[in-house]
């Protein structure tokens, strides 16, 4: 397809997608004439994924930048390649050194992960950001007097895995290790609003089945 | 125990304590003489949920005042009244209704619903604001060409059931009626960025099992 219909296809504006060109964020289209270039299905993915990351996730533009970089990374094997894409994201801040529930908290987690057998998890430890972000929450919940210890968090941590397991197969269906990477970033922007809901419409439901609806 | 000692326990100023005795977000302590009186641990509990509302939450001060009337309201059954306190946190906003995608979505909640026999969600439908969630993080998947279908939805709403159910046993331990609905208002603030670290070192940890740590 030409520009114009790229354009009108994603609900990019054609300036956008000249910049995005520019910029390597999108990969040039096949040349089929001096002013004009073919674009095909991975550009329209591609753009949908900018639109994603930009209007959903309000990630600043260098950022995207590089997420893309790393998804478009062929050097990299597959778990780094989606790592380092998602490590790109924006994170949440580092834990407080300062806050006694945040030693609390890391050892809980160093509890539950040698617990479920996460080799990986406990492995790279703080290097990664869901490693940090998990230690920060719990660190929440232990300041705030609510239960965090391992015990309590070990049956979640197994519903989330089997979670997981399903992006994962569902992630196979994708032919190409890009593919896969984008998809990994748009789900962690797109899909974690969906989990969140159909957890909180599970509540509603299994309220109403333990003490009817009144 | 007295002012001083539920501040320096709840780590809320008494200031902030004489204010929310004042505006009922607190209930009145235990009159022990003309000047002083005694708290418990229902007021340190009370104290903890408000400062999770307010500082984690960053939740207003009128909302926390609603949300604590329905944890309070003994008028109420069990699903109403968690379901009151939790509908009186601050929403998503509204579906667009000019937004085509809306009406797709709402399409396959519906489906997805009468698929896993969840009557209750069916029932409420948009009076839930999980509901309204769920239309509007669906849509959003579809407007950006991702898969949001019933089928591709299914598999996760019943592992989030799974959690609710682990939510509903965790909650009965409790004893009374406003501790647990206390425990949901905190829960919804403070568990939900657990339950998304957990999600996000779970496709790691099995990224690597898959693929290896490369």
């Amino acid at each position: 397809m030409r520009l114009a219909e790229l354009s009108r296809r994603s609900g990019v504006s054609t300036a956008s997608i000249k910049y995005y060109l520019r910029s390597g964020m999108l990969p040039p289209g096949r040349r089929v004439g001096t002013t004009t270039a073919d674009y095909d299905d991975g550009h329209l993915r591609r753009l949908r994924l900018i639109r994603a990351l930009i209007q959903v996730g309000r990630v600043p533009v260098a950022t995207v930048q590089e997420v893309l970089r790393h998804v478009d990374d062929d050097s990299l094997g597959r778990t780094m390649r989606l790592g380092a894409a998602l490590w790109a994201l924006p994170q949440a801040p580092e834990p407080d050194p300062a806050d006694e529930a945040v030693e609390t908290a890391r050892r809980e987690v160093d509890r539950l992960l040698e617990a479920l057998g996460w080799t990986t998890a406990r492995e790279l430890g703080a290097l990664s950001p869901s490693h940090r972000a998990l230690v920060v929450a719990v660190a929440t919940l232990i300041r705030l007097g609510y239960p965090g210890d391992a015990e309590r968090l070990a049956p979640y941590a197994e519903l989330m895995h089997r979670v997981a397991v399903r992006d994962h197969d569902f992630l196979e269906t994708y032919p190409s290790e890009a593919e896969k990477a984008e998809t990994v970033v748009a789900a962690a922007l797109l899909f974690e609003p969906v989990l969140r809901a159909l957890h909180h419409l599970a509540q509603e439901e299994e309220s109403a089945r333990r003490y009817g609806l009144e």
